[in-house]
């Protein structure tokens, strides 16, 4: 039998764009609110002795944890060969340690919990900082997707000579990967120690800079303030302005518009977070790493 | 050392309230949501080494499960010596079956989610039906206060003359056990089948009503449409305005204006969950659950 592929409330998109990737039967999950503000939840095709998988926006996790835990959780109840959930954004990444004494390392409890109700995960480019893997943290397997190729791609496609400009040294290695592929230079903005609390943001020198337009990338663009801050440097250096890529669309308040309002020269995200400036196809990619996860 | 008590984000009176009724030292717990809808959670106190107990109102439970699971969980990784839950009101009971196919039964599921985090809990009147006890699906130690004594005592100092009226033939047992405390006749509500669509509500018949005042209990007051109905047939019937009492104020929408405006003569609840309805105090007895715990 096919594999089953559920798409959890709000990503009936994510969905229909997924099952086009692999070769699935859709099923129809069910999700509510009762009055009292708990969660029905009722898969309507049976789970037993099939691969089902589960598409779900986790973008904004709190109110959309449970349904999706229920959801998972009955599929091993009642039967399912394998559980798996396709996450093109994964959450609670980014508090990898404890900084301050106390604090909840929230990286590792949301990947204890993940990993109670299934039994594999599929996500695209999670930000990886302290944790070196998924594997560290979560207990089921794992595959990640690097957006990379198809931000590349899309940078060949639209921009003439670019260079591609990251967003502080940690992204480095990243930037330099997506360079690559893309055939063009790139730089990363450095932070310049002046005094005990004179810090600033400058560029890298660059000789390969003339005549060419800058690409601001980043993983995740959430309050868009490492982006704001960079466009308006590039800009300030005299250069072009900037086309802006990121990964992930979270775009938290209105941190859209202030990008906007930078003075950028254009603003496109993969579709991992569903968003006006979705641009970059991730699913094609997804599609093949949920099939690698089933054969 | 004495054992740390925190109160959950909106649960602030429940912690005070509490701390009248256990040798305990409060902590500070910090709950806040970045830009991008996660939470952030920072225990300002060592738990170390100490017994720690987490207060929270768990009603409207989905925005709130996060932040409990990973204040939970800190506690534990951080080398508390026991971690405990005090929930007022336990959420996700009433889904404690598969009614139709493909339902998760998310009492069980919920469950096994809460024991992953705590060592134990203690609750006031959770709904039991088709589970007969909380062991039955939490794998950690829970204790059940009963609001029977406090609601017979409310009932015994402010009504003169009453009896009991049960929402169903399955309330009996408990309604018989606040009757009895409160030493006063009691009845409930029965289904009479007359045809294969016509199912009407009418009150066991009692010899004991003369001169009594109708007191309508239940342990979750929600969408309160079984309450309203009961208070609906006992005007009907003739019988003074009733009294209602519930355990849980849930009172989902509009369902407390609409209780009231049945005609009933007060409605009071236990302060389980905080309403303006409350009006017997379960905490000594909650109080002197968590000291058992403790010991």
């Amino acid at each position: 039998m096919k594999p089953l592929l559920f798409a959890l409330p709000g990503s009936g998109p994510l969905g229909a764009q997924l099952a086009r990737t692999f070769d699935c039967d859709i099923g129809d999950l069910e999700v509510h609110r009762f009055p009292d503000g708990e969660s029905y939840v009722r898969l309507h095709a049976g789970a037993a002795g099939r691969d089902v998988v589960f598409a779900a926006q986790l973008d904004r996790p709190d109110d959309k944890l449970l349904g999706l835990y229920f959801a998972a959780a009955t599929a091993q109840e009642l039967g399912a060969r394998r559980v798996g959930l396709v996450l093109p954004y994964l959450p609670y990444m980014r508090q990898d340690a404890r900084f301050k004494p106390g604090e909840a390392i929230t990286s590792v409890h949301f990947a204890r919990l993940l990993s109670g109700c299934c039994d594999w995960m599929v996500t695209v480019d999670p930000h990886l900082h302290r944790h070196h893997s998924l594997s560290e943290i979560y207990a089921i397997r794992t595959s990640v997707i690097h957006a990379a190729p198809d931000m590349a791609r899309w940078i060949g496609a639209n921009v003439a000579a670019p260079f591609i400009v990251g967003p502080d040294a940690e992204s480095e290695q990243w930037v330099r990967h997506v360079a690559a592929l893309a055939g063009c230079p790139y730089t990363v903005f450095e932070k310049v120690r002046r005094g005990d609390r004179d810090v600033e943001v400058s560029l890298r020198e660059s000789s390969d800079w003339q005549d060419r337009t800058p690409v601001l990338v980043d993983d995740i663009v959430s309050t868009a303030r490492t982006m704001v801050e960079a466009a308006k440097r590039v800009i300030e250096l005299g250069l072009p302005p900037p086309v802006c890529v990121g990964v992930h669309a979270l775009f938290a308040g209105d941190a859209y518009d202030a990008l906007r309002a930078a003075g950028v020269e254009r603003i496109v995200t993969c579709n991992t977070v569903p968003h006006d400036s979705n641009a970059i196809d991730v699913m094609p990619a997804l599609g093949k790493a949920i099939a690698d996860m089933l054969a």
